[in-house]
């Protein structure tokens, strides 16, 4: 950003909200628009999708690795993601936002393009926020969605031999992360790209859900802990391919970068998060929306919740924890 | 709080969350409830009200001056105020939530308890959430409700002749903050109860849409301020009459607060926020609902857009702002 950027703080509250609020799209389905006490939205089929994600700097995000644009997409990707994985279309976000007062005016007009970027090509509106100062960036996103009149796709609804599917890129964001954490980015730019901004086929979920997926989640904070989830909130076991065969390009793509860094790039499969793919089962005789591939299958519940190649998981880590040790 | 509660950081993450969830009613408006991607909530005349406001650590709230509880009523209460002020419903609440691994898991509950105890009597559910953590408290709330079949009630409708009318308490929350800062909180602690949870007669929204009300906000920055944005959105003047006129028992009970700080009164009831009372304008015809009492008119636009006992108004402060100087 140029050097000569204003600061928040040099700003009035509602000058730095001028220069945020062109960036954003209103969205086609936005009865009453930002800018009174509340917005109001449609809900054709008499319901509505909602979901919140919080990303914190310096937990979510460094400032000095991601660009005000990047934090602004991949904060409404990973939440429009969400209500994908309901089997729902996005509609509109609503967005907290949290800047110091030392945090430069183009950043946060980057967030806001950002935001719009990943919103207007999907005719969802940001239809409403609030700003505040405090000590770090903190972007807190609700999303809201749209079922098209087809019942929720939930993570409880997978039965004994319904086939484990996967849409989207395993592995990618955490792979990113570690060449940046490594100081090699360079060893492969896109992985970092993934990293900064997750690029989920939000098409993928409602295409599940006309498809009859009967249970769904999106992958944020990895494949063996969401599978679990997914399993345990069904009550059955998923029984999923080894990672190589599961997902032979994602895993040679991340080789190198596993050699760069010294990492496995099965634990990379496994265990990263933040990819926003999509885990989903369906009936064994349902055809496969293209977006999806077979990684499984679904049996009765057994001693594990999910098996890995035949066998409990051994990966290095299982996801991660906000608090935790 | 018992000097013995764990911290944060001492709990894995489903721990605390497993600490958090029982205090928060899901509400009977939840048709898929919060533990999946994303909630499902009705939305039975196809359209839903949605907004957001965020509670910032050492910004908005202190926690030597506030407990958990308090935060979470106020932030709770101030999001169900902005969906009464647009005469609807509030139906649901998404919290983002951040707290340091410092913060006292007591801290955290009562929060959550606060959260609860102000939608449990609304049949509001808590159906979604993000936790974090960060540096400090962040409390990000999305409210959603229902208009029940009316037309939403915005800032654009006042009309010239209409009456001015205004519902709840004007200056408790800044003369309480006021007491609070001076140290001198014994003074009148009902003032101070006031800053640290508002207590807005959500009832009042909706039962002013049904009265007519031709235009509404939520009093969050002081009254002049807001009467502002409503005359510029409407495009007339509102003229109030003089605050000791418009708001004699408000006027009374803050004299003492003021004298003991040295500040006065009419300022407080003229631009101190917080109080979540409703501004609404109605036709001259209409009979005002209970809560409202009228304290103006509604005339073309003159030069300016409020005029307090026939002047333009002179107050030490008209409102606040997040980082301006």
């Amino acid at each position: 950003m140029p050097p000569d950027s204003p600061l928040v703080a040099d700003l009035a509250e509602q000058d730095l909200l001028d220069r945020i609020f062109p960036h954003l799209p209103v969205g086609s389905r936005t009865l009453v628009p930002p800018g009174d006490d509340a917005a109001v939205v449609v809900a054709p089929d008499g319901r509505y999708v909602v979901t919140c994600d919080v990303l914190v700097e310096d937990v979510h995000f460094r400032r000095a690795w991601s660009t005000g644009e990047d934090v602004g997409r991949r904060a409404a990707m990973q939440n429009l993601a969400d209500v994908a994985a309901m089997g729902a279309r996005p509609v509109a976000l609503v967005v907290g936002l949290v800047v110091p007062g030392t945090t430069p005016v183009d950043w946060v007009e980057g967030l806001a393009r950002g935001l719009g970027a990943a919103c207007r090509p999907l005719d969802v509106g940001v239809v409403g926020g609030d700003l505040s100062g405090g000590p770090v960036v903190v972007v807190s996103v609700t999303a809201l969605g749209d079922l098209e009149g087809r019942p929720a796709v939930t993570r409880a609804g997978a039965r004994a031999g319904d086939v484990v599917a996967h849409a989207g890129r395993r592995g990618w964001s955490a792979a990113g992360l570690a060449l940046l954490t490594a100081g090699q980015a360079d060893v492969d730019p896109e992985l970092v790209a993934a990293y900064r901004v997750p690029e989920p086929d939000l098409a993928a979920g409602p295409a599940a859900a006309r498809a009859g997926a009967t249970a769904m989640l999106d992958v944020s904070d990895g494949l063996l802990r969401d599978a679990r989830r997914l399993a345990r909130a069904s009550g059955v076991t998923l029984e999923l391919d080894d990672p190589a065969d599961a997902f032979p390009e994602d895993g040679a793509r991340l080789a190198g970068a596993a050699d760069a860094v010294g990492a496995r790039a099965s634990d990379w499969l496994l265990a990263g998060g933040e990819d926003h793919g999509l885990l989903a089962t369906f009936p064994p005789d349902a055809p496969l929306p293209p977006a999806f591939r077979p990684i499984g299958s679904v049996t009765g519940r057994s001693l594990d919740p999910v098996l890995v190649g035949g066998r409990p998981p051994q990966a290095a880590s299982t996801g991660w924890d906000h608090f935790g040790a």
